[in-house]
């Protein structure tokens, strides 16, 4: 799901397909902050691609290294599939799409990351299976049984082909896409099934449920009650930018006020602020550890959200509350001093983890989440 | 490792070995002291055993719950294998051992959960395979690729088998374990290896790793230099009452310096207090997100490591250093309202989960411990 949406045209101006009839005009005030917010995000997106250039590089071996430290040292050289892919497709899409980032040097860094994923990626190049970890000279380190590491490579591959114009990347992306739906669709017990995302929206429409029964009903016990205020509205900007390309304004209002909106409200950490990483849709302590921390990435989502949400809206409150998520995000994820942002914070915001990359964050959500809100941004500015 | 050192006679006076020939006598501050924590002590374990007792109880189906809110409330009737096994080996041992729990209502208990073993634990009873978890009524749930539920059923089995006089029990016991040893030793690729666990003492012994190769050298990056004092301190006292036992007194020091002392000073977290979940070996950043928290079971093995180094060895820094972290965990970890203790505490000591069992808590860790160190300070107190 994410790498379908992560693929498409989410964001940009010209794949946001029809918007409602009467979208109200933008007022004085509504207009200044967001332009001021345009100029602080495009800001903070050069500042994070940079960290990610002078750090992540192996001009060695190819790839990226992902496990940096707060000042971007390498602390481990383990090279993860996901990492790769969705960082090349990070290159690759600014690359074609954000004019100051038609930068050579980002080009070729991209394309010397595919080229590292078509060398090293399978473990055994005849087989479509691609590992989950490598090692820094590409062998492989770890392999997964989930389709996760192929849908990432596609990604990439196919971002890849669209900015290069090279066939072959395109080619390569979709028999891996292949191979990875053939697991999906006529395996039952192959490596993944395609989740319906709709069948989480639960309790009389009221709570995302981040485990259902695969028709669609509420499990019994913790599994069944948890909720993942982050995977919620992952999946309500990426339903939002789905329904609007089809023109279904059904699914749309279904997306921003099931996907979003009960989401962002019942995630939200009163009166520390900031989304909860779990939370029990009975008000029960949840049994994941890590359940009250705040992490980096369902914060950049509720900003894509929001933003994809009023642009498609217009309504002043989904304004505001981007306005409270992102004055909670900018004043404590990014590192003033050495850039990137921090990903794990404690429920009081102090810092937990002080890594700014590690097996499950590069450079993906943050760089994508700021693109895409410059982009909404510029598309909101552009409007009425 | 845990099954064979919980399931012996560690901590009994009679079970103990033989012990260095000339321990000094304990001074009358010392042993009041002691005293004063073996009536503590004591206490707790009857507040703890009385928690499960009331609130885990299934008389429908047999077995226990093990998600218990704070209040005792079950949020969810999953069963664990292993909390399962871990209860009757404690309710058992306990009838067995200590006096006061000499009540034929605790030794029922044992054997309804022995019995409801028997009758659940494995999916297939023609295969000696125990799922991990189950529903209520005993069917299976989810089935993993370890010798974990085998070990605890064992255990628990084989101490019903001492309790209730019932060769039966011994057999079922000794069956479970030989199928979890042929697994474990004769294929490579079966559910398990016994772990070599001096091989994890490295750089020059000044370290235990949690992950080390099989040929016993430290593995590259995270993985490699990952410490989990909990692990290194709980293995610390099994390596002790093992080496007692054989007499081997250069293994008894070694446990004592190398298992409990060293992870202790490097686990100990200044100014905070309290033994981390997790560290790295050149203080770098985990990757866990939990490695600052303070769980209950490292604490809880820490005081019997430390009296059982104290038992062994009468070094007045090891009396200081039980008090240390006594006082901490009994200051932070019990419930005073409801019993039995919280699992999960923030850095900085404050609560993280509110939850007294779950899938990794339940009637073990605590009274265990208790009850160990109750053996070992009647120990210290009738020596010399």
């Amino acid at each position: 799901m994410e790498a379908a949406a992560a693929g498409s045209n989410a964001g940009s101006r010209s794949g946001s397909g029809p918007a409602p009839a009467a979208l109200p005009p933008l007022d004085a005030e509504s207009r200044e902050l967001l332009e001021a917010w345009r100029d602080r995000v495009s800001c903070e997106l050069d500042t994070v691609v940079d960290f990610w250039i002078r750090h992540s590089h192996d001009p060695e071996h190819g790839g990226f290294f992902s496990c940096l430290s707060r000042d971007g040292t390498v602390y481990d050289e383990t090279k993860y599939v996901w990492m790769q892919g969705r960082q090349v497709w990070v290159y690759a899409r600014l690359y074609r799409s954000v004019p100051r980032f038609r930068r050579p040097e980002l080009l070729e860094a991209a394309r010397a990351g595919g080229e590292f994923l078509l060398r090293c990626a399978r473990p055994d190049p005849r087989v479509p299976k691609a590992a989950f970890a490598l090692l820094r000279d590409g062998r492989a380190a770890k392999v997964q049984r989930s389709v996760f590491s192929e849908c990432f490579c596609a990604l990439a591959l196919d971002e890849l082909g669209r900015a290069t114009g090279n066939a072959c990347y395109e080619a390569a992306a979709r028999e891996g896409l292949e191979a990875a739906e053939r697991w999906a669709r006529e395996e039952p017990n192959g490596p993944g099934r395609p989740p319906l995302l709709r069948l989480h929206l639960q309790r009389g429409r009221t709570a995302v449920l981040e485990h259902v029964s695969q028709d669609g009903l509420e499990l019994p016990g913790s599994l069944g009650r948890l909720q993942n205020p982050g995977h919620a509205i992952e999946a309500g900007w990426m339903l939002l930018l789905h329904a609007r390309a089809r023109g279904d304004m059904a699914a749309a209002d279904e997306a921003i006020d099931g996907f979003m909106l009960g989401p962002l409200d019942a995630g939200w950490d009163s009166p520390h602020g900031g989304l909860l990483a779990f939370h029990d849709a009975d008000g029960l302590c949840p049994t994941q550890l890590e359940w009250a921390m705040k992490l980096w990435w369902p914060h950049a989502e509720a900003l894509v959200a929001l933003l994809a949400a009023f642009a498609h809206r217009r309504d002043p409150a989904l304004l505001r509350r981007f306005e409270q998520v992102a004055e909670f995000t900018f004043q404590r994820f990014p590192d003033p001093e050495h850039g990137e942002w921090f990903g794990y914070l404690n429920r009081d915001s102090s810092l937990a983890l002080s890594i700014k990359g590690g097996p499950f964050k590069g450079c993906f959500h943050v760089p994508r989440a700021l693109y895409m809100c410059e982009e909404l941004l510029n598309e909101i500015l552009a409007g009425p």
